[in-house]
């Protein structure tokens, strides 16, 4: 019988390359996007485009609207950090404006949810090991004391039938994640970084100018336009 | 300084009492319901008028669309059953169709979220012993391992303020809670437990025969009425 995946696919790079790791298991892949009030609304568009290329099972957008919890940068009125350099950011201890409190928890309750009632062997995530020098719940383990949780949250689990929680490109760096992907053909063309909303990618936001040093350091061209 | 609690109230008597406790040791109380796509949305009318009795700091009604996942009576067409027994429900080993996927992880995951927000030191949340011989998040151990996990997830707890997730009334009976809660001047007549979601309770689905039951057990009136 096919595996089945619940993949979290966000629009980006990493969720997008963990998502054809996926599939390069052998998964079925079933793409979970959420709509949950981010500025950065166009990486929506991109995570649609990226299963147009990528042949999944099905692909569902989720509305969840975290601007109701707000606290966030990237769903409220916070200032997004720009400017940094990739040692700043790599080295930062504090944990930044664009922090979503508890996000990746929200994302993969829901992703359990479904998973238990599609069925699915395993849930793959593109949590990575740049991310939880800031972010706490992007860190090894917390996903897996999620996994823990998971073992008794649900009737599937119960029944014996574990869901599997997968961060298959949690301690790759950045530039290791794309040349993954370029292997793996994602359309990097469609994927979506910039943590604000406009029509390019702005080039200086913290994820911006992660992906340019990505892109750079893997030796490949970022397909992407940016403002500057 | 004032603690503070969010309480999850979904309009039944168990969460209400369990408010009520988090009252009693002195938590402000933000409560917090969730209009998730059930049946029976007549239990948010129920929160509101619980809450207007009750002094609370605020109420938050989020919207979550659990529908959109569906798997259980309560979200989709699956029967809800009815015509059982007390002893009947409380020894049957299956997990019935009311359950709701993940239903307590996603609850708990959004309230974990504006905790932190509103820099919250609890949550209460009202699972009782009776629910989990079916539901598999509703029990002691479930509970444990998303406090573990959620000591990992969020940047309050990296910081060292842990939110704890407090089930004060899971190991009592549905007769014990009733009684402390009329201890507390818990307005049972605005609680909710039907299933359906009719003019009046109606009185054979699994919770309105718990509740029946219950306050017979414990000697009170169940203020409500039932169609039969």
């Amino acid at each position: 019988m096919t595996k089945k995946a619940i993949c979290l696919l966000s629009g980006g790079p990493d969720s997008a390359v963990a998502a054809a790791i996926a599939k390069s298991e052998g998964y079925e892949i079933h793409a979970l996007s959420f709509d949950y009030g981010q500025r950065h609304k166009k990486e929506l568009e991109c995570a649609k485009k990226i299963v147009g290329e990528m042949r999944v099972k099905r692909h569902d957008i989720f509305k969840i609207n975290l601007d109701q919890i707000g606290g966030s940068a990237l769903t409220g009125n916070l200032k997004i950090p720009e400017g940094r350099k990739t040692e700043e950011i790599k080295k930062s201890k504090e944990i930044p404006a664009t922090y979503v409190p508890a996000r990746n928890t929200i994302f993969l309750s829901y992703a359990l949810a479904y998973a238990e009632v599609l069925d699915a062997d395993s849930i793959f995530i593109g949590a990575n090991i740049l991310d939880f020098s800031g972010y706490p719940d992007c860190r090894p383990e917390y996903f897996k004391k999620f996994q823990e949780m998971a073992n008794l949250a649900t009737k599937r689990a119960v029944e014996g039938k574990v869901i599997e929680i997968k961060y298959p490109v949690i301690e790759m760096t950045k530039a290791e994640i794309i040349k993954r992907g370029i292997e793996l053909e994602v359309p990097f063309e469609y994927t979506w970084s910039c943590y604000k909303g406009g029509e390019k990618a702005c080039g200086v936001c913290d994820s911006c100018v992660l992906r340019l040093n990505a892109f750079k350091e893997a030796g490949y061209l970022d397909p992407i336009e940016y403002e500057r």
